[in-house]
């Protein structure tokens, strides 16, 4: 029998002084001093350097470690001594091995990149191409690690909330979530395909009418999408839905997790329950409803104060049917006007030619905003918005819409510039009562916010037929530092409601049929009330890591052609192939 | 707030006698006595019956009550009492509800099948279409449940044993399987295609060249090949791999594996270590690489007895280079002709034109076989078959292979037909050192008994070129129960090595840059020496709940001719969507 290793590379300390042991692992680094050969052996556990000399290694061991080259596997036997010059950066630093027996199991042909030089720059392509060099620097596995975690911390924690993990089909059907799906051709029906899914969303209300009371799935989703940044073909979300609750049922259960994340692979513990808000409320609160909560600096109403100016830019506005609102930098009139100039720039993107403003000194309010402001109305400005020496506000006035947009982007801007985030932190918020409806300009119809199966909220549902756009669902959403994590809602359980709303978004009877035929017919053999989430779970791998690319919590990802460069998938295939599946392309092959 | 329970249909007991409580679930069973109406409630926890009576049921509840039906869904509110007459069946069977509320949540139309009724023989198909149905019956959400438990306990003993989970591509490119992939046509890049993998093979031995060092996985596998009973399009494995490792290291922690998926699902303590048998042993013992080890009766070699017998058909068999092998059924003697016939025919579907055998009875060795052995060497078959009172033999001569077949069917068959398997048991078996290559008759060519990448046994490399057929290879198989439980092997980490193999099996460099092009690169900048194995996690699954069928296991399985009955996929899409693939189907369709 093979012994390759006794101990890791990552596992000896001081106390392992006069042990034997063997070790294996890549050769991380040599230094070949003449009389002394050192070599830095490495494995995914850490770094133990090995010397080589004549004083105590064979003739034949000692000139084999002459021959070593970097990323050789080698296994190496001999003494745990104390080091001469302990490297105190690493934990194996107080110790050495005086290697008596040295094998190569493996050698290296010259690598395209330097696996242990972390400095040097090597393109993204590069790296992709050769994953598993790139896996040894260490970054790739060590997040693949909080993936894993995060992994058993999801289903551990809904498993003791009683959930049961279902794994739903990748061979599939087209599912309502209307992005571009990806098509797998039938050998056995030809002209027939499969659709790889866009989520599991009706097998997990399926489940629901089944009976399983309580599902979750750490599911693979596909989405035929040009790709950005952030963005992969196939995505992974943990996918969720219960029967016979509401979302006080829910949110406790989807805090329960998140708290567990981050306390297993972060060390963090966040309070619970989390913050809540309306979509309404966090609209006029933070102009976005993915607020990033890591600092303040809320958007202040001023529309009635603005009615009071003399500012023509204000009245003007305001005729128009639009809205005045601001926000206050505290501590912040130290900007100078180039910073300034740059946030008007900022929020001019989103059509405003102007950002009034107005600093506080100890001579009282100053800036082109003042100016407007009746001597009389200051104290109510100053009272609004909180207004104290040293402290920066600024004005927007104009379409809601747009002013929204812009002064979130401000907002976020100003905090990024002046260091107002602390990156460590984390701030989760809930998002809930979202509209139901939302106004489809281009096509001039209503359509659903969030997906035709999305309940009305209570409370609007004598609404929806009158003044839909005005009727809030029951659909809630998780931000955590200005992302979206989750997405959910309860669900239509009523067939009578759920046909409603198909009428309401012009689907008729037929297209029913045709998209959803199945699931509404499932629907009406006794369905329970039921709801559900499902988080981005790469997206809270990237939080959990501090990563901002997506291709760094993902073991073999694709580039934003949707290659994966490694394996140079995808490719082309033989002729056979296509026939036996009785397709052609369109470059003519059969 | 809506409180739809606050307490499962599987909760209540004596003890809670007096509580008032609420309940949600489906209609089981509604008996209407007239003044009260019983009332089965079920979930998924159990079911509760409740009691509507005009004594303690407002006038409208009462109504209400008299309206419902099978597999509505409703909440109930109302007060636990005892039973009068008491069901000792069920859990909850000496409490009911008297009913003071009731809320209908959703009505049922008519059932295709009635959920109650566990006798009602539904065909497959219709179960399949209205799974959701099918499941309320309760079997496949146990089923689904074990399942669960099952992965649990996968990973909870892979990541205690250093184990890391990674999720591998599934829009991934073509492996070394061999089977049929299925293929998805890429939009960006017209005429090119990912396919789905049929196991992470390469995947898992990259991320060992990554130096990941443990790696696992619950993947998702895909082949396109023709339906058999235990197969699905889709199917799931416990896919393994390790670095600086032998089968010594590996085989205890699958153990542990499969004892703690044993204990946790069946509550089950299997002895370790599992048996290990040579695939040579295990052939010649029980002519075949997964014997059933839950009963005995070995196949015995008695080439050297059958020669000093007078029978031809024996030493016919013996001249053409056959051999002679047979097997004790204990206790057997009572066997009728009219069974020994049937085994005979059973034997004469590999081509034997006769199964001799020979009784002992009060009167010595009788049958057609003892005729034709000599007085003096009757103990000599008695010592070597471990005859005793009451056995009867079966004996079958030919060539070595049909031989073995025959008998191991032979064996399985008499277990099967008397009762000599304990259907409670489960027997683990390690076959070890299967032949690394196996010989082509149909392209008289060598090729892979398990995969391009296993190593040779250490032994056996120097007859890898003289005497390829006779080499062993470094894989192993666990059977349990006559099943094919798993499969793995160490792998080649040596290119040289590699390359010599390629060969072997008639690939040109040109073949293997195509095919394994990355992955054979990948070998060559250090690898470690590693080994892996692939755990059929469905198949597992049928062996926890006892079933026979993979779809009893699988949550929405595809029939026979891989359609899903419920979704109805595959099916047709748009000629807008093959336009964009740039495919054509053909049957003419853009």
């Amino acid at each position: 029998m093979v012994v390759y290793r006794t101990v890791t590379c990552g596992a000896l300390r001081a106390e392992d002084v006069g042990k034997q042991v063997v070790l294996s692992g890549w050769v991380h680094r040599v230094r070949n001093l003449g009389a002394m050969v050192f070599v830095d052996l490495r494995d995914r556990y850490g770094i133990t350097q090995i010397v080589f000399d004549l004083r105590f290694s064979p003739q034949d061991v000692y000139d084999l470690s002459k021959q070593l080259g970097s990323e050789y596997v080698i296994t190496v036997e001999g003494e745990v001594v104390f080091r001469e010059n302990p490297n105190h950066k690493i934990p194996t630093g107080r110790i050495e091995i005086f290697a008596s027996k040295l094998r190569v199991l493996s050698e290296a042909k010259p690598l395209p990149f330097p696996v242990a030089d972390e400095t040097m720059d090597v393109h993204e392509e590069t790296r992709l191409k050769y994953r598993y060099l790139d896996m040894r620097k260490g970054k790739i596995i060590s997040n693949m690690i909080v993936r894993h975690q995060a992994m058993m911390a999801t289903r551990s924690s809904l498993s003791e909330d009683g959930f049961t993990e279902i794994t739903t089909p990748i061979l599939s059907k087209s599912t309502p979530e209307g992005a571009r799906d990806y098509l797998v051709p039938s050998r056995i029906h030809q002209g027939e395909f499969y659709a790889l899914p866009q989520s599991p969303q009706m097998f997990k209300q399926i489940l629901m009418v089944g009976g399983l009371d309580r599902y979750f799935q750490l599911a693979t989703c596909f989405r035929d999408e040009d790709l950005r940044a952030d963005r992969q073909p196939e995505f992974h979300q943990i996918d969720i839905e219960m029967s016979f609750g509401s979302k006080d049922d829910l949110f406790p259960i989807i805090e329960r997790l998140v708290q567990r994340m981050f306390r297993v692979c972060r060390g963090v513990e966040l309070p619970a329950p989390f913050k809540r808000l309306t979509h309404r409320e966090c609209m006029e609160r933070y102009g976005c409803d993915k607020p990033d909560l890591r600092f303040g600096m809320p958007l202040i109403e001023a529309t009635d104060l603005a009615r009071k100016t003399s500012a023509p830019f204000l009245s003007d506005a305001i005729a128009a049917q639009g809205i005045v609102k601001g926000l206050n930098f505290k501590k912040g009139s130290f900007l100078s006007r180039k910073e300034i100039d740059e946030y008007t720039s900022l929020v001019s993107q989103f059509g405003f030619k102007g950002l009034a403003w107005a600093k506080k000194t100890h001579e009282g309010l100053q800036g082109p905003l003042a100016k407007f402001i009746d001597l009389k109305e200051i104290p109510a400005w100053i009272e609004r918005f909180e207004i104290q020496e040293g402290d920066i506000i600024f004005l927007l006035a104009g379409g809601r819409k747009r002013l929204l947009q812009a002064l979130d982007q401000l907002r976020r801007r100003i905090a990024k510039d002046h260091g107002l985030i602390d990156e460590n932190s984390y701030e989760p918020l809930w998002v809930i009562d979202f509209p139901l409806f939302a106004w489809n300009e281009e096509e001039k119809k209503i359509e659903c916010e969030h997906n035709p199966f999305t309940s009305p909220h209570l409370e609007d549902i004598n609404l929806i037929e009158k003044q839909p756009l005005e009727a809030r669902s029951s659909s809630y959403d998780l931000a955590i530092n200005g992302y979206e994590m989750a997405s959910g809602a309860q669900r239509i359980h009523d067939g009578a409601l759920q046909e409603k709303v198909f009428r309401l978004i012009g689907l008729t009877e037929e297209e029913c049929r045709d998209r959803f035929g199945f699931f509404v017919e499932a629907l009406q053999y006794g369905t329970p009330p039921h709801l559900g989430i499902a988080l981005g779970f790469d997206r809270l791998i990237m939080i959990l890591t501090g990563t901002d690319s997506i291709r760094d919590v993902v073991a073999f990802p694709k580039n934003q052609r949707a290659i994966d460069p490694m394996t140079e998938a995808p490719s082309g295939v033989t002729a056979e192939q296509l026939k036996e599946l009785g397709i052609k392309t369109q470059t003519g092959e059969s």
